[in-house]
């Protein structure tokens, strides 16, 4: 049986275009467990996962529980509101507090960049990395380019665009290495504030304008503006962002030919994207997020299986 | 074998008085799998239940859980504390991307009336009410008319006074469909500005004398004081409701049959009932509780069964 | 089968030496049940477990909630942030409803001395103090002994510092009771003010030095600074406090023989002791967390075991 050429999911980075492929092909039969009217396999009954959030989230943490709870593995959830990191305790502390409670794995959002392989070099645990600040969010990336394989039947020679603030999203950063890793091409779109000024290194394409984006593109992957990240304000107004860079149905119809549209959600209606493009056939919005119970569950069903062959 | 007419428990309003009887009979059986050493049975070893509360609940959310967990069903809980909703996502699409997740049933809370009649019609998914604003609180009437059945065999014929603020009570209003629809009587008790005046429409008698009130009913069900939902003061003092409307043990003993005293809880020991009522063997308040758990077990044990039918 | 004598966990103090040991013997058993590869026994399928956590907590809820799954049992959480007593309910009232759902054994942490013990004498269900404010906190003093019988081969004839705040720990009386009780020598360690003035009484030696206590002792507890639970300020400040009361690794080369270093967690590193002193072999801070998953699912069947007899 093929496995991981990695322990721990801290980023696409560390992954090889073999894991992604692994990955994509587990995740097809976990898809096919989640739609069945028993959703559950027994495969981790022996495992126990603590679920670390350092920052508030729904979505992420939902999926991560369910895609736990249907490998059968033992689930303990830990905020950061009701713990002792305001104590002063260091994340290694409460980390290896953790693991020596005989937890197994650990999936964990953190506000720090670099959180996540910080603690893969330091705890003797798998880690999953839920998002580390602006830095990397894997099984979104995973999740996104497992919709995009679903719809388009593959990633390779497929033509991507990413748009909104490019730079407080690790969204963003994710999906770039996780594209282009599987060959496609990858453009961003946004305000010149939001785009990263390192951005070319990373031989991505960069376009101001949103209509010759979408002419360009099979997919279009519409970032959320997240107020809540940005310290100063990046563009006047949100009625302007939406202007340039929102999209509606005239706009999605008036297009010469007919692109995907991707969100990570939660939407805001009205501002990335209109609710007819949200509802509309060309949206795969809530494919997105089935298929990120059936990444999850292959993501930690795969490090599971490396545990085992240690034992 | 005999099933709900409904989809969905949204309120009391939608149902017959066949479901009511056969939530009734379907809850018999829960309460006796509750009080045996395995309290548990595996019926519903398939199915994914998500908690959401929009609104903090103690009592309801634990017995929503616990009736679940003993179903053996699958369980996720979700709080507006941490949740999308802040981030100025929609309550379809909050509950949308649960469903997407392969979510079964949602229990949900919310401050709104009429939330879980709006969500029953645009997901598909089956919805229980559980409270929404001062609108229906469905399981609180069914296990409420269950203890009575219970209690005097029956709830036709019987008379039951409602007493306290019933403007702002979703447990009054539930409570008054569920007793008429089985042939029971109802009165409200209170002081004219926490008595809605569309009162007399729904063929409820109005009372503003406590003693008369009294004399009258077999049941009385004696309503919290919820300060935390008066925007305004509509009496002068807590001192002064307790007054007017509070019922302590000589109160009770002086009446000239012995009536049942209900309370949906949590209790302000001495405001609504003194804490000798509140433990006198005329009292069945901990006896709703227990029956919750069982009438909880009923209602979604019967949608379930629905679902698949279906499949 | 031997059983315990009492019914509850209120306090080490009513304990006897002998359910000590009965105690730790279960304990043996269920260490090497969490260190197998299947960390779970069917024991307690059929008990349902409330956690009521009404101050913040991460290891100690968590270590419980992991022994209460890994018995199988059913549990049920329960914190104050969310709960009905902002409502008004008294404890006893929150309680008996949560019984009344037919839970078996409550888990209590509650910011007032003797709030364990009070309910364990009002309501008809077993508890567990899981720390009542300053008073005690049984299962870490249990897990606290069973270390150090793990590592020095027995309690009997120790000689035990316990050093800081012993007027603000519910860590430090429990400890001393049982040390005592099996014959360990006990000392405390720290600023006077942070010593209560009947100390004393309870048969304890008293040292203000570091280096004299460090020198007669076998094992030193080093508690934590909990500056959160002063109201006003007992010493100058945390740098003082350090230079006189923590350790560093050089102090510890320093003294005539190898001591044991315990810690109940979470460190400040730097303050009670410093980085190399916590990770050094001398400390047993990662044992005592793994233990305390041991001793609680000991203390938990063992209660459970009476509730089965009752039956």
């Amino acid at each position: 049986m093929m496995s991981l050429s990695v322990d721990h999911l801290v980023g696409i980075k560390e992954l090889s275009k073999e894991d992604i492929e692994l990955i994509f092909q587990t995740a097809d039969n976990f898809k096919s467990v989640i739609n069945r009217p028993i959703k559950k396999v027994p495969s981790l009954r022996d495992i126990t996962i603590a679920n670390l959030f350092f920052e508030n989230s729904t979505r992420t943490r939902l999926s991560f529980e369910l895609a736990e709870k249907r490998l059968s593995a033992d689930v303990v959830n830990f905020s950061a509101a009701s713990s002792s990191v305001k104590k002063g305790e260091t994340l290694i502390d409460t980390v290896n507090n953790i693991l020596a409670m005989k937890v197994d794995m650990v999936v964990m959002r953190h506000p720090n960049p670099g959180a996540a392989k910080f603690l893969s070099e330091n705890v003797d645990s798998r880690i999953v990395n839920a998002g580390d600040g602006a830095h990397e969010h894997p099984t979104q990336a995973l999740l996104d380019s497992y919709s995009i394989r679903e719809s388009l039947g593959s990633v390779k020679g497929k033509k991507v665009v990413i748009v909104g603030d490019i730079t407080h999203s690790r969204v963003a950063l994710s999906n770039i290495f996780c594209l282009q890793m599987q060959g496609a091409e990858v453009m961003v779109c946004g305000p010149a504030t939001l785009i990263p000024k390192y951005i070319h290194d990373l031989g991505v394409k960069v376009e101001h304008n949103l209509r010759k984006a979408l002419e360009w593109c099979d997919v279009a992957n519409m970032l959320r503006i997240q107020l809540e990240r940005m310290d100063v304000k990046y563009f006047p107004s949100i009625r302007e962002y939406t202007m340039l860079y929102g999209l509606d149905k005239a706009f999605l119809d008036s297009l010469s030919k007919k692109i995907i549209v991707m969100h990570p959600g939660p939407i805001n209606r009205g501002v990335e994207i209109t609710s007819d493009v949200a509802d509309s056939d060309q949206a795969i919005i809530l494919d997105q997020v089935e298929n990120g119970v059936a990444v999850r569950m292959a993501v930690i069903y795969l490090l599971a299986q490396k545990i085992k062959r240690e034992e």
